[in-house]
């Protein structure tokens, strides 16, 4: 399953010594062939790792070999450096593959800062490369995860072709990406310029919907490596929905899990004059620590998200907006509606519905609640 | 002292039964001339509390007789009715004072969504009036607090005029302005249109500079009344100047007195190309719930405020950033600098310095930690 649901991929994942607890710390995938072609999308964050600065540049070529994924480090604001470790890395995979290194995409997450240790690091690429199976997809998905207490994996099959992935992810998820690293791979035949035009739409309505904590990450990446192994050309259409499904799939399991969340919140915007006006306001409830902190305590607090989308620059007038929680509209015209006591929130799914009453247009921000083992997890130690 | 500390002004402040625990809930200033002249900033938030609505309009005449501030409800999303209660709480004052209403500022400050009770604040207005007393500033003080856990007030006084006054607000603390009331009073003698030139560049690096928690409130409210009772008028750069400290005072008030919070962080940002690029990092610096949560546990996490500078559009190199954290450069060239250990943490206040090394404006925005006791404070009740 996992990266290796698809044809022609192998995975590793083992424990380099990376992390000084010897949990699995390094992965691996290889794209087997016959063909190469492969698409990514990175952080939208300024100061960039450098794995995600290398990895860039490989992916203009259009063709990735071979992944390979470290945890217990993010190799960011490491200087130059930081970027001849990632240079190296690339390099150790392309010789003990066979492979050019100028096909070798990395990523690496962790604490931000800190230079690699590349005395564990290449042994273990050996290691790894000595592991590869077309079964190790589930070993690689456990290897990059960080403060997440799950492994992320999704699949797709249809047709005689197979969309899976792996992601990880717990903290740092805010739009423009996630602090995630994600490998999706396809034994479809579909050439690079078509897989990028699908990830860039999966990645635009998942990924970048989901905001755990307003954090955007120096490390994001979401790479789709193509085996073509299936032998069988998708319809473009069905390859792009199978994409979106898979994505959506492990963005949804990101926020399930991450840190000290008790609560999913499903935030969706509508009766917006545009689709950025509903992404604008989403967001801006999403970021209201007051509003995530009311969630935590089960009150449907809903003059906090009122308060939210008053910041934003969305068409709309105050006295007609309307807001349900779980259903009840507890905000009629922008003043009390519904009895609020009606509003049940014992469960960890809370849907934030918000009528903007200015157009047809909509959206769905996912969200997490704001909590005090959030702020222990993020305060006692380093990350 | 207080907003009693200029002459020309009584105050008072008493129980009106607003607040169910029997506290001082309603604050009466009276600018008892011979000017009236005042000036007001207001919330921009586009969703407005009545008294907002209501305030702004009396303000556009540039005269105010009197302020009447409750605690306990901030008649925000009450709907036309909600105005009504305003509308009708400044005729009472108008009608006990013998003014007009027209000249009679509200402002309002508690839950979001609930009607005053009016049965009591009514009544309340002729028991405030009955205690107006040149020495009322205190008591005024007292009577607008929520979460406060402390009444914030200040006075600067020079060549024979004065400036004083009080705020409230402990959280939902966020630049545009915070949720707070502020109000300023002087003995100066200072038409309408200086005091509306001072105000607006006293709260714009002082009021607007503060992010306890990036939220906007629908009730933020900054007066500032003269009376003209020193019978000086005073230098106009003077004047600014004193306008300008009363606010810095009180604004760093109302940051040591943040929902929660066990850190006050000030965070100045040098080195940038324009003043709109420091406060646009200094506020993205002072929203990042990740280091909030770092300095909250004395972690000098210079990573989290690098993730933070690049998610603005202020002109950087990212490998030319330095950061110091308790003026300790533990960022060099976007790089591991000094040793972190040397970061001395254990004091309630912290300093963060961002070096954009692009330029030579600067800024200073203060920020809270992020504590359990936030989140407590924010979901174990409605506020």
């Amino acid at each position: 399953m996992s990266v290796t649901a698809a044809q022609g991929f192998t995975a590793a994942g083992i424990a380099a010594g990376i992390k000084e607890n010897g949990n699995p710390d390094l992965a691996l995938v290889v794209n087997n062939g016959p063909r190469r072609a492969a698409a990514g999308v990175f952080t939208s964050n300024r100061v960039k790792a450098a794995p995600v600065v290398w990895s860039e540049q490989v992916l203009k070529g259009g063709a990735v070999s071979a992944v390979v994924l470290n945890s217990g480090g993010a190799n960011a604001c490491t200087g130059p450096l930081g970027f001849q470790d990632t240079h190296a890395t690339a390099e150790k995979v392309a010789d003990a593959l066979g492979h050019s290194a100028g096909e070798v995409a990395v990523a690496s997450t962790g604490l931000i800062g800190l230079r690699l240790p590349m005395d564990k690091l290449l042994p273990g690429v050996d290691k790894a490369v000595a592991q590869l199976t077309p079964h190790g997809g589930e070993k690689a998905a456990i290897a990059i995860k960080t403060t997440d207490s799950v492994h992320k994996t999704a699949v797709v099959t249809q047709d005689g072709w197979t969309v899976g992935g792996m992601a990880k992810g717990a903290g740092m998820l805010a739009p423009g990406l996630a602090t995630m690293l994600v490998v999706l791979t396809t034994d479809a035949d579909v050439p690079s310029a078509d897989l990028d035009t699908a990830l860039r739409a999966a990645t635009r309505t998942t990924f970048d919907r989901i905001d755990s904590d307003g954090c955007m990450s120096t490390n994001d990446t979401v790479l789709l490596l193509a085996s073509g192994a299936s032998g069988i050309v998708p319809d473009t259409d069905a390859f792009a929905e199978a994409v979106r499904t898979v994505c959506a799939d492990l963005a949804r399991q990101l926020i399930g899990d991450a840190e000290g969340a008790s609560k999913d919140i499903r935030i969706e915007v509508v009766g917006a004059a545009s689709e950025d006006d509903a992404v604008e306001v989403g967001r801006s409830i999403a970021r209201n620590n007051l509003l995530k902190c009311a969630i935590h305590g089960e009150d449907p607090n809903w003059g906090r998200v009122l308060s939210a989308i008053g910041t934003t620059s969305a068409v709309f007038e105050p006295d007609q907006l309307n807001v349900a929680i779980n259903d009840v509209w507890v905000c009629k015209n922008g003043s009390v509606g519904e009895d609020r006591e009606l509003v049940d929130m014992r469960y960890r799914e809370v849907r934030i519905t918000a009528d903007l009453a200015a157009g047809t247009e909509s959206a769905v921000i996912w969200a997490n609640d704001l909590t005090a083992n959030y702020v222990h997890e993020n305060s006692a130690y380093s990350s």
